[in-house]
């Protein structure tokens, strides 16, 4: 069963298993309960250990306790790895993972006392058969508890061995992949399509007289779609750091070394809330901006929208990572100010903060010194500013759990804000980095001050607060940001024909390579089944009668 | 014809129209081509007038002039009401709708020189056949062309009569009854399933050692929902004052007076789109608060928000409604500095603008006067900047449609802050108007203030900008918002049952009134057809053979 555990928590996701030579299964990993997602330790379902007969034995007590959403479990899985309450001699040791045989492997009807079924239709994802699973008195033998970090002895003794510490770097693992295969992907398709389309697209006069214009030299169309484009370039660079940091977390780990596992999770889960966050919100916006158009499946923009909103949720709730986040940088805080050494993406901490940005020109906001600090400096004061608020409260009688409570709101801002910085930072040392190529250097430094401004503009309060910018230097940073809209507007095709997407993987009308977005809706339209089943089956059993009948003989 | 002129132009949607004792047609409203939707004058349909024969002769010369998006034209219309830039004797007379007969009534086929069809899948709506319409030498009779305010005799006299500005009264209505009927009744709908949904939930620890919290009690749960909850009541409020306000618009233009219709214009545009912005970025909040069950079609999210998200296009696209808005206000403006006398909405211009907030505790955050001052302010100074931009261009060579253009970034801004200033104010007026019921006035006046903070708190750049309120200030005001978050916790409840939908209508699993989440979960998804059709047909022809196979001989 070793193979099933490494895939298992590897990937958390079905797998197909030869089992022997003329047979294989298809697993599901059962975690998530109907009542209990992201508070693992509040799963109801339980496996009890039966020293006589070997045997654990497994129940779903109320339907809250229910499996929910594991995918495969609907019609297709023959097991599950079920996760379960332990209880040995009335004793509950926690949560661990369970092989359990779910149905026949002869004719696939449900195994003895398994109730399982598909949970229904999703905004998305509805090739996938999440499912639901209810357990009565399954029992199954003690060697199918995973084994690899606990076991269960022959006698009931429950014995701990290893580290569960690496449990945690499965998590993380899993969301840099996510992060880099599926959520910045989908930002970087949502742009193609936008962009592509926003050049071949004519609506108005800019000037009176003219021929229409592209709908791309608006800046408002450019406000809307650039910064996103940009977005998709800072979490491009991000990842490639992000590689290298867990790249050198997995080295470590391999030798048995885990002092960096709190902040690669910290790390990790922060970036996973401010990507999906971002992304979602960037490939809606992408969509908004083509119109009507975008609200028309032969885009390809709804569902790469309604399949990307799940991120939020999936991989951890991004309101709970945020805070996990939080409390790992009010601890590092903590140590800064004490003297203590800290790690090294939070070292910045350690630092005094600067008072006031010095800006006198609109063009100085366009060096990365600039905008870097500025960004260094809001993520100290909000992240100080809700660590004191924290310490006030305690000091004041409050207990520690109330105290934090009550600051949610701003460590949220706090984690986010820390996370921003980080992002503009890499994508400034990125830049550097392109020294070789001039011309590519030249382009993607535009886009980077694009990304730095724009989250400016977008939150100039963060940075009015305490008076480190002035709204002279607000209007400034925008009168900056405003022209950069106007010259990456002028690289906008190429920077996405890079992302080098081809027609096939993009699967819309309005964004392929060639431009020709009318020719392409009007044929992909007429293959519409409602256009080629016939006879129109809606006219001959309803309308006809109407026509003919005349509405009075209703 | 008559008839169909004033269901079409009022409505502007398909009509069943009897027409004779047995027969009846269903007309569909062609305006929308495939390259042209916002800019009317930009359309490529032609109707050329033949005097010999006394009809109008139609074509779509290209691709992109199609008629695009009309509702019932894919599958059902018989007649469409097409819009068509009118040609006499060579001359162009500008767009003009004609009924146009474009299916047979005996047997439903596409008329002589038509050629109709469904657009394909759209994010939702599909149950209504949006089509696609290309007409190719189509005559109609010279009676055809709706003629109330603009005839072409039989000679091919032009005549105009009457007043065209009727028509963007038309505008204004449909887009006032579609905020009221259907845009804010979305927002309340999802406040309904979510909050109702987060008091049944739990998750997590307040305490340790307590019993899981409900998520309604995090503070961070109750920074997503009951802003959005304030929100619903802010527009509730506001629909009523508009109501009010296009009442009195209506009689005046039934007298010929149409002095009323600019205002009118520009706030329905501008209010319909922070509505639709609004109310659709709050659905998808409640959505996404909801966790995993909330991407389950089950719960009546997922659909509430891929029907409204249509509205940020349909009716007006935002951007360019606030930017007719935003027109108004520049010209408004103006006129207040010299002197001129202003519509009500805008009289707040002509008073000097406000220097600096004078609140020294948090809980003077909490009165209306110093909201709506605070709001007022912001209007007033986005709207003042955007303008002396545009003229200090003007002023240095630019020409006013380009000077326009490197402004409308700005103008949108100030747009949106002239709207939500209104928002505020309307909202603490009708709390005002509640004094005979205390209980209930303490209770929206609660709303009210956790509206308008949650919009400071979004936005504090805009407050802070010119030092209208400072960084200690914010914090105060910080203070009371959150405070009021957990004081509005309370009556949560309450809150959304007093919109009084019913379970019906609601159909979520989540939002019901009993809040037995999990068991209608579960009883609904039993139902899914997955589960009901056996026997299992994926199982059969795909899974089966791989099973008792072994994937090695594959």
């Amino acid at each position: 069963m070793e193979s099933i555990l490494a895939l298992s928590t590897d990937e958390q996701t079905a797998k197909w298993i030869p089992l022997a030579e003329n047979y294989c299964i298809l697993g599901s990993y059962a975690q998530t309960e109907l009542g209990h997602g992201t508070y693992i330790r509040g799963f109801e379902t339980t496996a009890t250990f039966n020293i006589s007969t070997q045997e654990f034995v497994l129940n779903t007590p109320k339907i809250s306790a229910m499996k929910w959403w594991p995918g495969e479990l609907g019609r297709s899985a023959t097991h599950a790895v079920v996760f379960a309450q332990l209880y040995i001699k009335g004793k509950c040791y926690g949560v661990h993972p369970f092989i359990v045989q779910i149905r026949s492997l002869h004719d696939h009807s449900p195994a003895p006392g398994v109730t399982v079924g598909d949970i229904g239709p999703k905004m998305e994802f509805n090739h996938i058969d999440n499912g639901y699973l209810l357990l009565r008195d399954v029992r199954v033998p003690r060697e199918n508890m995973l084994s690899r970090f606990c076991e269960v002895l022959a006698d009931g003794t429950y014995v701990k061995r290893g580290s569960e510490k690496i449990n945690y770097f499965n998590m993380i693992i899993i969301r840099v992949k996510m992060l880099s295969n599926e959520v910045v992907p989908t930002l970087m398709k949502a742009c193609t399509i936008a962009i592509r389309y926003s050049v071949v697209r004519r609506q108005c006069e800019l000037k009176p007289g003219d021929q229409e214009a592209k709908i791309l030299d608006y800046q408002t169309q450019q406000q809307k779609l650039l910064p996103m484009l940009a977005t998709a370039y800072a979490f491009h660079f991000m990842n490639q750091y992000m590689n290298e940091l867990f790249s050198k977390g997995y080295r470590e780990i391999k030798q048995r070394n885990f002092d960096s596992l709190p902040e690669l999770h910290a790390f990790s889960s922060g970036l996973k809330a401010i990507y999906t966050e971002h992304c979602t919100a960037g490939v809606e916006t992408c969509r908004k901006a083509c119109g009507g158009h975008g609200y028309s499946l032969l885009s390809g923009l709804p569902s790469l929208y309604t399949r990307l909103a799940a991120s939020c949720t999936y991989e951890g709730e991004n309101t709970v990572l945020l805070l996990q986040t939080a409390r790992f940088l009010v601890k590092c805080l903590g140590a800064a100010h004490s003297g203590q050494p800290v790690p090294p993406s939070v070292a910045y901490l350690s630092a005094a903060n600067s008072e006031r940005c010095l800006v006198r020109d609109k063009r100085d906001f366009l060096q990365p010194d600039v905008y870097v600090e500025a960004y260094r400096h809001v993520a100290i004061r909000v992240l100080s500013s809700a660590a004191a608020k924290l310490q006030a409260l305690v000091q004041s009688g409050a207990e520690q759990h109330e105290a934090w409570h009550q600051c949610t709101v701003q460590l949220v801002h706090a984690a986010k804000a820390h996370c921003h910085y980080h992002v503009v930072k890499s994508f400034a040392e990125a830049v550097e980095k392109l020294g070789q190529e001039a011309g590519i250097q030249r382009m993607i430094k535009h886009l980077c001050g694009l990304f730095a401004l724009h989250g400016i503009f977008s939150n100039t309060g963060d940075f009015l607060h305490d008076g480190y910018i002035s709204g002279d230097q607000v209007d400034m940073m925008t009168a900056s940001y405003l022209d950069l809209l106007a010259i990456v507007r002028k690289d906008a095709v190429p920077l996405v024909d890079a992302f080098d997407f081809t027609d096939e993987t993009l699967n819309s009308a309005l964004g392929s390579y060639d431009g020709q977005v009318y020719r392409r809706l009007y044929q992909w339209a007429q293959r519409s089944p409602s256009n080629t089943k016939q006879p129109n089956q809606a006219y001959e059993n309803y309308l006809k009668p109407l026509f003919q009948n005349g509405l009075s003989k209703l």
